[in-house]
């Protein structure tokens, strides 16, 4: 009973607007003075943050604790992904740091601590959630750009690696090339200098630059506007259940029916009193 | 009752197209002129110039006034957010500007004066209500971008520092080196400066162009097709109030009802008429 | 009658698709054909190339003519837009150039003749009638995209005038600057050049971008994903007219009225019966 | 029938997720390591590559061979657009190519084998399919690009070709130059030139920029939103198959005509008894 009560308080501090905000501010704070060592911040506030943060990690470690124990089958826990995210980000906050050391490893793990922010407002979670859906489906776009990039980048280096080795002297190197063009970053540079020794080489880059620009465009805003469209749907359906269409038949068809089966008795009832 | 009439006459004035038109015309000319001194413009189109926009004024202050006066309740007047745009606008036309003195502040208020476009512009309103509504989702979008950036900032600045300070010397300075990468703006050249000594470094770049790209688009087009078919959906509900499926089947349950109640007591009369 | 046999005539010519490619064909290999000295052409497909441009302009009078005698009423035929720019079309056409003189004008003239192929093809004018009709509300939008780049440029103006005249000596120079960082072009090198003396103008430019991107982006694409939704929605309403619900309601709502009137002489039968 | 379990055996390895992954990665593995000579792959390695290639293409030969003879009239076979795309990619994988002469042309029909990805994956056929669908209406935004493109152009070699030969020599030169300005590739550059001569000229670059993307954006995102919105409807069909609301008034006015005789045979019976 009281664990219930503790989870209840934990979760009703959780979806209080102003205590997210101040979270969510600290580690903003914290985040950028652990990186910026550049900043005038007087000792004073660095030490605030200081407690702060670490105010934060142990309500963390609290809140977790106590979401755990509430669970009845410690097994299903961590079946849920942002359940193993959460503790994840836990851990990863209770790795002391020592500024003595500073460490590379101790200053790369005081990176992730920024993630808490995702344990924190539900709504990014949202995001992540909208973006790991779109994902398999960008994979087999990723696929097929590979196939673009791979066939253009071959031809590349068969025929420029001997202009410009640096660009084009490998697949790889020759795939790292388109990529720049598909970005237009100075591609027309790439560009002219093939065109020096081969005058038609326009056709190349132009037809890549169509090529990838329709593709991704057409395929990233297809995906992206079909799962928009699919949650604006699911999210409708669950605030508003409408009856289907054929439920709707369905209902007018007992009705004929009805109606059917009574002109049919009316007419033996008829047939009867005629008689 | 003359405020009535005044106040109506003010809206007439306000909903006619070509005067709307004018007044644009005017605020932008007086916008331009102000800005550059450059043009040759004759002193006698200046002058006139500056006699419309007074008049504008004018015309601005006496229909805030006029519409000021009209409310019943002075204190729901400030509660509107548009009222206290149109106030703040007038108080900044107001603000007198000598141009012997020239001071700085006196030019930045000028500039602010171009926003009379957005009071005198029904559809702008239109315009930011969207853009605003769109901003809470935005809110959570920005937040997710700068833990992609504050990652791979920190990163950036861990192991790239030495080779080029400028560049990478500081997590705040890595993340404007990261939005210049983002925007494509020579980003090659920060990449194969890395390249050099990390040659795998082109993942590092890769992968945060992906990242980036595909979730700024992801959510920034996803945000904006909500809200554009929301609102499509509420302008077409109410243009054409339609009844809801359930309405529907609410009727086909009562015309149910009915005949089975029908074929009930048909049912009992027959009864009573074998007996 | 002949007339109408003409016109009915030249329709069918104009709809056939392989008479339509051919056409197509024939202006695009003019245009270039024109505007290139460089190319290597044998001086015999230069002549078949411009007797058979000759010919088109020939088809286009030709057809223009029938259709205008085809109009009973002749002050109707200009009022519709297309036939104005087909005769436009055509009397650029029939203007001689004499490739002696080869004046400017002459030459610019010409230009306008591969307009021909809007003429031509029917669905390009569906393409221009989409883009027109989502005019007015981009009117909207680029009078809001003026303000922010005027408050910016006269910022810049006043501030940055000094660092560098050519780029923020005036306001109309820095709108044009702006517009350059707004294209992601070279945008850093006229940021570092002001973070040199304002360390802290950085603000001054992302915010833009963010402001420029962001308005740009969600009113450019809900213009168009309303456009075209529209468009969709009339098309689909034109070929499968379904009644509306609130007609479907309607016949519910008689079916329900029957049914009660029904009943109602229903029981003042069996009043009148068991009397 | 030993064919048909053949076939069957072949589908169901085909539509083997571990399968399809495994062949993909194969390719993968095989296009990266025949394109890049500067890997350092321990020898082994590529043995095994190689031979795994082999018995993928082994596969592809076998599953062809059976698919064909499985199907009833042969001259059908050959009608899909698949089934010919199937048989082009194993006739170039069975295509010998000896490394010690390593022709041009051996190494140019080596890049094609990774075409073999999209006879494996069928969410690629897909893609696919959705892009060549858009590709009908994109041929006439491409014609309408071409024409705005080519006005362009041709004002420029008029006017610009004295200034700088290299980008406005020549309408098609001038087109080249036109499309590195759209894609904002150091546009600002060949703006700069220009204004030094025509400082008005910055009109023609800005209202060029204006009008190419603006088309651009418009037209293919339309035609995206478009393609999507028709698949996800279709596919929506397909599985919830609901009656039309045509379908659900047709019933409704069965059942009114039924109750209106109803009420008519009981004024007839009334009129009856009461006589």
């Amino acid at each position: 009973m009281p664990l219930d009560v503790l989870q209840n308080k934990f979760l009703h501090l959780r979806n209080n607007q102003s205590f997210e905000l101040f979270v969510v501010a600290v580690i903003i704070f914290s985040a950028l003075v652990i990186g910026a060592k550049t900043y005038d911040i007087p000792p004073l506030a660095l030490t605030i943050i200081a407690w702060l943060d670490t105010a934060i990690t142990i309500f963390f470690v609290a809140e977790l604790v106590v979401r755990f124990m509430g669970e009845e089958n410690k097994t299903h826990f961590f079946k849920s992904g942002w359940n193993i995210f959460d503790s994840f980000i836990v851990i990863i906050s209770l790795i002391p740091i020592e500024d003595s050391e500073m460490a590379l490893l101790g200053r790369l793990v005081r990176i992730f601590r920024v993630l808490r922010m995702i344990s924190v407002v539900p709504e990014l979670r949202v995001l992540l959630n909208s973006l790991l859906k779109a994902l398999p489906q960008l994979g087999y776009v990723i696929l097929l750009m590979f196939i673009i990039f791979y066939i253009y980048a071959a031809f590349g280096a068969i025929i420029f690696s001997k202009i410009n080795p640096t660009l084009w002297g490998d697949i790889s190197i020759s795939m790292l090339t388109l990529f720049r063009v598909m970005t237009f970053e100075d591609w027309t540079d790439v560009m002219y200098e093939t065109m020096a020794v081969y005058s038609i080489s326009w056709i190349y880059f132009l037809s890549f630059i169509f090529l990838t620009t329709f593709a991704f465009l057409n395929m990233v805003i297809g995906i992206v506007v079909g799962v928009m469209e699919q949650e604006n749907r699911l999210l409708q359906q669950e605030l508003n259940p409408e009856p289907s269409l054929s439920e709707l038949q369905q209902e007018l068809k007992e009705i004929k029916a009805l109606l059917l089966a009574q002109q049919h008795s009316k007419k033996v009832l008829e047939a009867v009193d005629s008689n």
